[in-house]
């Protein structure tokens, strides 16, 4: 089958080996995947270890499972295969397992290719009405969507966010559903004006937040964050780069403030969300698997593959 | 009066002018004031910009006062002399005003003296019961019952306390009327002894916890903390310490954890916890304000003046 093979680069392969699932396991065929910062990451070097297809993100057509609920059905899936015996598992961490593979990133076969197999339990059906151009962001909009479960927002709260990416926006959207106070800060005035439909966008530093959500991306968020986060407030984290960042550890004493570090999250909520169209995005841009080096380099909103 | 001037450095005065009360404050007359490891901190220079009293750790008696309920009573006194209209004094958060006066450490005159001046609003009664010498420890017991207004432990969370010191002890003795599975980390067999009671004591650092709490005073403690602490679990900080620290912050994200800073914390359920006999100390070593020398010296595990 045609791939995207990573092992120091990413190349096109035509003749990848066709996966089989087992038991427990279905066989997916994949519609669209997408690409994710994270693999752009791994091509800098990020997962130097990591060997396999690229790719987490996707909507696929289940065309083996001993799961007859499943068979023929469109499905997303969870990207963290976990052992379900470990501590993490035993006490409803499965994202954070001991011996997990996270599919396109550790130790399993990603979604840039024509067929990818995964377990069963990790499958989320999309609801018949959702186009698969919109069930693809289901994965990046689970994992705004840990920041609420994991922090609370409430409706009277204010929040700014760090960052005018998509990351941001995807967050954005998530907190502007709470109704609170919401300011995003940015530095490109052409990425906030697609903001201002829910929040107030700036540039400047000089207001101050309950709760602050660095999804900046780089270490340069956290030190913003300090800056604009109240007093007993919240900075919430979900950059991540490689390297260090120095820390004046006393200040968030001193201050009471509390740094949340945010990843995976829910997916049944967020196919929610899209299904019942309150979350919108500008259109995905498709690529073929074989024009992969064009769909990296394009700076649209989300690019990804059809297959 | 008697009182221990810190002006780049401390020193004994025999004719420091006795302060008097405006309206809405008391003059308090001391009974036992307590040496804490802020003020050793000042003596090294960790607030260069204070000049006045030090000490803010006391038990005194209300000898002048517009407020009667208060006169001729034992009282203990918060450190935060705040404003009343700033944002954080209007929501619920007086010990982060943006105005605040410190005793004995920022812009008002402490405890190590005979006589001493506070608002009224930031007295609180002694119950009769309770002796001086056990009341002393409220201010350090409320900063430690902070991490519990702060945190929620459960009775079957697992929690590791860094340290094995005088504020390690303090929280060491809170945590434990959680009923959680409570682990001491120190370096100093003698010193862990004190802990047995109530808590398992260990050198070691193999085991991981749901929530770790700094209390090491050094910048290895978050280290220390980030290496035990479970994936989801949290890290409470108390440590303050000047200059900054490198971290991983990566790592805090993709295994999510949450780190808060706690610092000054409720006095009420201190005293009351405190009048139920429900925490227990090692007697307070008395001095001489003239023996000022000698008391910071001494090793007790908590060491005053009796004026």
């Amino acid at each position: 089958m045609k791939a995207l093979y990573y092992h120091n680069g990413l190349k096109f392969v035509e003749n990848y080996p066709k996966p089989f699932p087992k038991s427990g396991e279905s066989l997916i065929k994949i519609i669209i995947s997408a690409i994710c910062n994270t693999d752009k990451e791994i091509l800098k070097g990020y997962r130097p270890d990591f060997k396999g297809i690229l790719g987490h993100e996707f909507v696929g057509q289940v065309v083996e499972s001993d799961d007859p609920s499943l068979l023929g059905k469109r499905v997303v899936g969870e990207i963290n295969e976990y052992c379900g015996h470990c501590l993490y598992c035993k006490t409803n961490r499965p994202t954070h397992c001991e011996n997990r593979k996270v599919i396109g990133i550790s130790g399993k076969d990603g979604a840039f290719a024509e067929y990818m197999v995964l377990k069963n339990q990790l499958l989320h059906v999309v609801p018949e009405e959702l186009p698969s151009e919109i069930a693809i962001f289901t994965e990046p909009l689970a994992a705004a969507l840990e920041i609420l479960d994991q922090v609370h927002i409430r409706p009277s709260t204010n929040v700014a966010i760090i960052g005018d990416g998509r990351l941001a926006f995807m967050i954005g959207q998530v907190v502007a559903l709470t109704g609170s106070d919401l300011t995003i800060i940015g530095k490109h005035e052409e990425k906030l004006s697609l903001f201002k439909p829910f929040a107030r966008v700036t540039t400047n530093t000089e207001d101050t937040y309950e709760v602050v959500i660095d999804a900046s991306g780089s270490p340069t968020g956290l030190l913003t964050a300090q800056k604009i986060v109240r007093k007993r407030g919240t900075i919430v984290v979900k950059s991540t780069y490689s390297g260090k960042v120095e820390v004046d550890m006393s200040y968030f004493v001193v201050n009471e403030i509390t740094i949340v570090g945010s990843r995976c999250g829910p997916f049944k909520p967020a196919l929610q969300l899209l299904k019942e169209g309150l979350i919108q995005f500008p259109p995905i841009e498709l690529y073929g698997l074989e024009e992969y080096e064009k769909a990296f380099k394009s700076r649209a909103f989300k690019v990804g593959f059809k297959l």
